[in-house]
């Protein structure tokens, strides 16, 4: 950028592992060391990193008198005022965290495990020694979704929130939906291509994304919730078969993390969600993230971007660390900090209406249709439309109804009672439907 | 919100214009008092309004007290320390604006125009000064795309950007799709809906649009352009023709804000522009904006949601009032500042490669269209391929050409030529493909 010498300060960094994002942080602020300075007026230099192994070889070229496999060092050091924590998991996450807070050195985090787990603790700990914590590449790695939240729509209330925040089960949804193949299939396919981890369990049982609905929540509604209390299911059962019928009644099924205000409850759930194709967020395909919110007076918003992988969410780390550095900068520790509301009573998912896609295998023989419906007729449930299609006597075919507006309890006990039923040949499934994303 | 009295501060604000953005902000301030007092830790507190007439009739109840026809009231009041200037225009509004920087005051503002026009004095006088100058209004309403921009995407160079800016056009181009009516009967109808002014010409002429794109490229590429310099063309020529052979050879025509960095040059133009249908921003409809960029290291992102309204509008001066709210109650002035970079030369729009979409008016008679395919050929325009039909010998009819890649100057000389043969009835029109939206 030319030969002007600008004299600008420094802020020194300490980092907790050197992964895929860790690589991509070093690379990043390597790479746009000048556009950084230009911005910052500062430049941000990585001091220590801690990692478990010191003699790995790694392809990111990176200087061994950095590297150092004993955290007291990123943590004792005086001249590190911010500690960039991308090791993951919840220990000794944890604890390093803590301790660097407890130093009083910043935080900066792509760790949602922990911080949906144990949010409570670390940030009131950090805002009782006065330190930023830092978490936009937790949420939607290239997204900046919780700046967005924070301070875009600092003036509004959203009131609700649907969110395709895990971006291998996207993938696979979205494969199972082009190629038509099963989950199985493209999971594998999914893991080849690194979209899939080798143990993708809590990519594609929610577990990930009600993570990031946690702290989703805690910037739109401004409560800390436990991470249990919020119903999750996975796509694990949704088949070829639910993804043809979807595509059939023009819908799309996605992974959301959902979040509604209800007055001094809400509703907040991770499951397979049938969307109209239409919609925005039906659109979302691939390994993309996407967030759709409403706000009372913004409308609605829709934020779309790269979720995951080591540079992107190296982006919104590296966003955090400047925006701290400029609290540091301006001699102050943290600009301001929100008060949670009270915690709001989740609404019981048994309790949360919704029109529901269910999917029926059942033997072909007459009157399995009418003892379905029955069923459904006794829960209160009403029918808006039934597809039965390729008849082959006394075989197992699908029957898939589609329900008006029903309650979870509801559908659950119908579902039960058909499960009951001998010529039923699989457990029953349902898919809730969401209609209000414009 | 219950009736713990937690002691806060009071930032005392003025308001310069009270329309329809100017009543959102007094609105909001009221209903979301509690809100923005939580995630604030401080009240904001309209202590005066100028406006031109301190009698006229207002829906919005507001008390007379607040109000006074003289600027000076706002501008040397010492408790004021943030001025909201919502007036639009750029004289006098420039000289209050640079008034109150002189008094150090800080700045939040939706006037595009001013800043579009003298961002690059204003800007410095806000410097020098060390006040805020916010202005996340300016640029689609209810979307934070500025804060997106210097923000979460503080370490990332963002490489192109394409924007629906300007939600009259978009409504307007929407409805010609889905109605197949004229500008003409579209406008009227949006005029009569809101959605236009009488007065629609910054609109439709892509003037409002050219406005935002200086204030996007400030943020996103760190250069201060003169609007003069940058190629604007509104969506005035685009027919109900037209948007019916978009649609049939798989695109939508949207009127966009396009930037890209290309080394120490750039391209900046705004134009009706067709997308490939399955774009994202392509379904992008109705009055809404949407901001499709491209980060280098943060991948695509797409930010969508309510472009204009008085609401949504006032949901972005709020925040940037927030915002700065929060620097004064940390005791500072501003929290750093971005330096600009050299200006960058822009593209001439005659050496930008598209491809192109041309319709031709002509009488169908023999021979037509090899004159039209000769003059291209002259000037070195690839055929991709020709729509010819509706065969009415001897009457005037469409032919249309999607082009190779070509640049704009040989286009242009090409429809000069064509424009001469007798037998074309009217001017040819060509709209600009873009194709790199993922």
């Amino acid at each position: 950028m030319g030969a002007s010498k600008i004299q600008v300060g420094k802020i020194q960094i300490g980092m907790i592992g050197l992964g895929t994002v860790g690589s991509g942080v070093v690379q990043l602020l390597e790479k746009n060391r000048d556009l950084i300075r230009r911005r910052l007026g500062a430049d941000i230099q990585i001091k220590k990193i801690a990692v478990a192994q010191t003699q790995k070889k790694r392809s990111l070229k990176i200087a061994s008198s950095l590297l150092t496999d004993k955290v007291e060092e990123v943590l004792n050091d005086p001249e590190i005022s911010m500690v960039v924590e991308l090791m993951g998991g919840i220990d000794p996450a944890k604890r390093y965290l803590l301790q660097a807070i407890e130093k009083g050195k910043h935080i900066v985090t792509a760790n949602k495990a922990v911080l949906a787990h144990h949010g409570a603790e670390l940030f009131s700990a950090a805002e009782k020694k006065k330190v930023g914590l830092g978490f936009e590449a937790s949420v939607c790695g290239g997204i900046p979704i919780l700046r967005a939240l924070r301070e875009g729509l600092v003036a509004d209330q959203v009131t609700s929130l649907y969110g395709i925040v895990n971006g291998t089960s996207n993938y696979i949804l979205t494969e199972m939906t082009s190629e038509g193949s099963s989950f199985e299939e493209v999971l594998k396919k999914a893991q080849e291509k690194g979209y899939a981890e080798a143990d993708p369990r809590f990519d594609v049982n929610g577990i990930d994304s009600v993570h990031k609905l946690v702290l989703l929540l805690r910037l739109a509604f401004g409560v800390q919730v436990d991470v249990e209390s919020i119903y999750t299911e996975g796509i694990g059962r949704v088949g070829p078969l639910d993804v043809k019928f979807a595509e059939e009644l023009g819908y799309r099924i996605k992974l959301l993390a959902i979040a509604k205000l209800e007055g001094d409850s809400m509703e907040a759930r991770v499951h397979p969600t049938m969307l109209p194709k239409e919609t925005l967020l039906a659109t979302v395909d691939g390994v993309f993230n996407a967030v759709y919110l409403l706000g009372e007076y913004s409308g609605p918003g829709l934020y779309f971007g790269s979720g995951a992988g080591g540079m992107p969410t190296a982006t919104a780390v590296v966003s955090d660390v400047v925006d701290i550095a400029k609290n540091i900068l301006s001699g102050i520790g943290v600009r301001g900090s929100e008060r949670m509301v009270p915690s709001k009573k989740i609404k019981p998912i048994e309790e949360v209406q919704c029109s529901h896609y269910l999917r029926f295998m059942a033997v072909d023989q007459p009157g399995v249709l009418a003892k379905i419906a029955g069923f459904l007729g006794e829960e209160g449930i009403g029918i808006a439309s039934v597809i039965q299609k390729g008849r082959k006597l006394q075989q197992s075919v699908p029957v898939v109804i589609m329900t008006y507006e029903a309650k979870g309890r509801a559908v659950e006990r119908a579902l039960a009672k058909v499960d009951q039923l001998p010529v039923v040949t699989e457990k029953s499934l349902a898919i809730r439907i969401e209609t209000d994303l414009g």
